[in-house]
């Protein structure tokens, strides 16, 4: 049993094992162009595409990171990070235009309704935040062996009010929002698969050069 | 020679060889609470004061991120990304409060004036963006043994341009922004001293299990 990458049959994060970007043929390479387009693609979901054009409202044809970040609540009300933002818009940005095609657009809305099954599966208690044990619970049905340092030190970086020295007098446990929880879930998913490739003979034991260690952590979204 | 870290005598990033934060003195633990000041703290620089007051638009006697980001604006007119004004409000809020004192404003002020000048040494073209020659000369003189194909990640990462696939049609050698130079210089400097922490036999190899690795890259700002 390696120390890392998720168990088989374990509760996968979406969308499943085959990596993250949602299913082929969704979010990939199909360029709208310059010119917004002035109704639907051919065949496309009209409840999904009224939902593009509320969010792009510049209606550019195309989403932009501000626009996303505009359209996404938490279910606390908070607004999503410009963090996690910038990381959905890395992933489902499939030709690398920086913005959000329609194409893309639908690979992300199904990303984000996974997850959010998956945040309602762990926050047992219906809080509408993840705590300490709700994460430890995540990332062992994940399949991550996360010693208890490490799950104390991503609570404590993805706790917005564990963060701030003032703040947690007023609220200590928090927990971690929707949005952070997707984000940390990558995160760890991203390091442990850089981490499995490098440790070649899979004992959990990596031996790296300063020029692999420097460009492992660098081309980390 | 390792192959990584400042050599001694290069031309080092500020503010010099002891560690980013200003130094002693600057920017250290001594909270202003929640009442805001109305006039400047005894023995403060009045013009540092005004700069202050100016940036704290609701005068509530600290500097959120956002108010930091709306008062930086790299030479080239563009602002300062927000991923640099979190590295900045790390770097500075020493007492961890989420804002910017005073105090802190203090070290803050002399740690971009510091960079604007290094900033200016490398951008031998006066083109008021480091390209990918300046960025080489950079490092070199900072001591940071980087290869070829590292500056040439790190320039693509920070070239706002160059991630654009669409943009880099328009503007394919568009180069880094003083904001950004500074994240690339502080990342580089971070991800060296955490890879020479590891090394202890100093011989540019690093042997490291899941949890250390892990733990590595998650305490990285």
């Amino acid at each position: 049993m390696s120390h890392y990458g998720s168990a088989p049959g374990g509760y996968a994060p979406p969308p499943g094992g085959g990596g993250y970007g949602g299913p082929p043929g969704y979010g990939g390479g199909q360029s709208q162009g310059y010119g917004a387009p002035a109704g639907p693609p051919p065949g496309a979901d009209p409840q999904l595409w009224n939902w593009f054009s509320a969010v792009d409202v510049d209606r550019s044809g195309h989403i932009t990171a501000d626009e996303l970040q505009r359209a996404l609540i938490n279910g606390d009300w908070t607004p999503f990070d410009i963090d996690t933002v910038k990381l959905l818009m890395t992933i489902f940005d499939a030709d690398r235009s920086g913005t959000i095609g329609f194409n893309e657009f639908v690979g992300l809305w199904k990303y984000i309704k996974d997850w959010q099954n998956v945040f309602r599966h762990f926050d047992r208690d219906r809080s509408g935040s993840i705590d300490g044990a709700e994460l430890t619970s995540a990332f062992q049905q994940f399949g991550y062996n996360l010693s208890p340092q490490l799950l104390d030190l991503v609570q404590r970086k993805y706790d917005p009010k564990g963060m701030s020295g003032r703040t947690a007098i007023v609220a200590p446990t928090a927990g971690i929002s929707f949005d952070r929880f997707v984000r940390a879930c990558v995160v760890i998913k991203q390091l442990s698969e850089a981490f499995g490739g490098l440790d070649n003979d899979r004992d959990g034991w990596i031996t790296v050069n300063y020029d692999q260690f420097m460009r492992t952590v660098l081309t980390l979204p």
